[in-house]
């Protein structure tokens, strides 16, 4: 199963590499990172940078793509080749996803046009710019479109992926190799339960 | 706060970027991704490398290190400019952190000795040749040095460490905006509770 992440200027880091250290770790899955050109690609806060091995061009027909989302992902729907390119490939994945505002590019490429999707909570209704039925829930499946929430949310979304992939056993033995046992020390996590105030302290924090 | 997080080939990439994103979004922290020299490292499966942007001679006292873990590990012990990067800068740290099979290079440079710490779960009773005693939890602090359990768990030790450096709501404000509000599709992330056969079969996904 070949998966191809794209990666744009200000993409975040742990939208891609959430999904690819799952899916990177399952028997018969390979991921490749793609780009308009290959080369490194610098994330939203411009301190890190991942290698794409691959252009578009390269790789027109992945069995799986996902994309990430970012403080980039604005821009990114103005990227013609890869709106084009997610479109495209689409007409032949197995399955389509995407992390966080990764699904406002889906909803771009007019994958989501009356279909329910989800995203980062701060950007949870742009998806109805795009035809789509905002759901805020930890992952959306219709049919072979897999939307995740927001950047931590890849995981949960891989795995869910994976289970549907390559059958249960395999999504739990990657999920303990990763050790996918989450503690997280508070209780913040949630759009839903969060005060106004820690809402737009959060939204303070986007680079 | 000046963060450095040591690369070498065949890190597990979410061992260094679910802390990276942690802090990369915390008010006043820059994190460095550092190597031998600077330059893309290959991570444990070949196919994703992320760019380290400076050397250990450039960056010999960051207020925090996060040293991730990895198939690489093993050979990265032997690797006598980053243990001694390690044991240098932990002498001028707030914090000297690792996530996985990181604590082992905590332990090369001899600063688990006598201390509670916790690893990857394949690999938590190898912290006893470093003199330390082996903690089965997700994240144990001791002093200014915080272990992480395996992979994930770094996502957790970060939100722990950044509590700690600046307070419980900048910490809540991060997981809101990374949305970490994790919810599994299967409970199979614990050790303590896997079977023999999925932990074989858990080890047979190494690269």
């Amino acid at each position: 199963m070949h998966v191809a992440i794209p990666l744009y200027p200000r993409f975040t880091a742990l939208d891609a590499v959430g999904p690819y250290t799952v899916l990177a770790f399952a028997p018969g899955f390979t991921v490749t990172f793609v780009a308009g050109q290959a080369g490194p690609v610098p994330d939203d806060h411009g301190t890190l940078r991942i290698a794409a091995t691959a252009s578009y061009a390269d790789l027109p027909a992945p069995d799986v793509i996902v994309v990430p989302g970012g403080s980039g992902t604005f821009d990114a729907l103005a990227d013609e080749a890869l709106v084009a390119w997610i479109r495209q490939a689409h007409e032949h994945t197995r399955w389509t996803t995407s992390v966080c505002s990764g699904s406002l590019l889906l909803g771009a490429a007019g994958l989501l046009d009356g279909l329910p999707a989800t995203s980062h909570w701060a950007v949870l209704d742009e998806l109805k710019k795009y035809g789509a039925e905002p759901v805020s829930e930890r992952v959306v499946t219709s049919g072979k479109i897999v939307t995740g929430a927001g950047v931590s949310a890849g995981i949960d979304m891989a795995l869910t992926l994976l289970g549907q992939a390559s059958g249960e056993e395999t999504a739990r033995s990657v999920q303990l190799m990763i050790e996918y046992d989450p503690q997280p020390p508070f209780d913040s996590g949630s759009a839903k339960t969060a005060s106004q105030a820690m809402m737009e302290r959060a939204l303070s924090l986007l680079p």
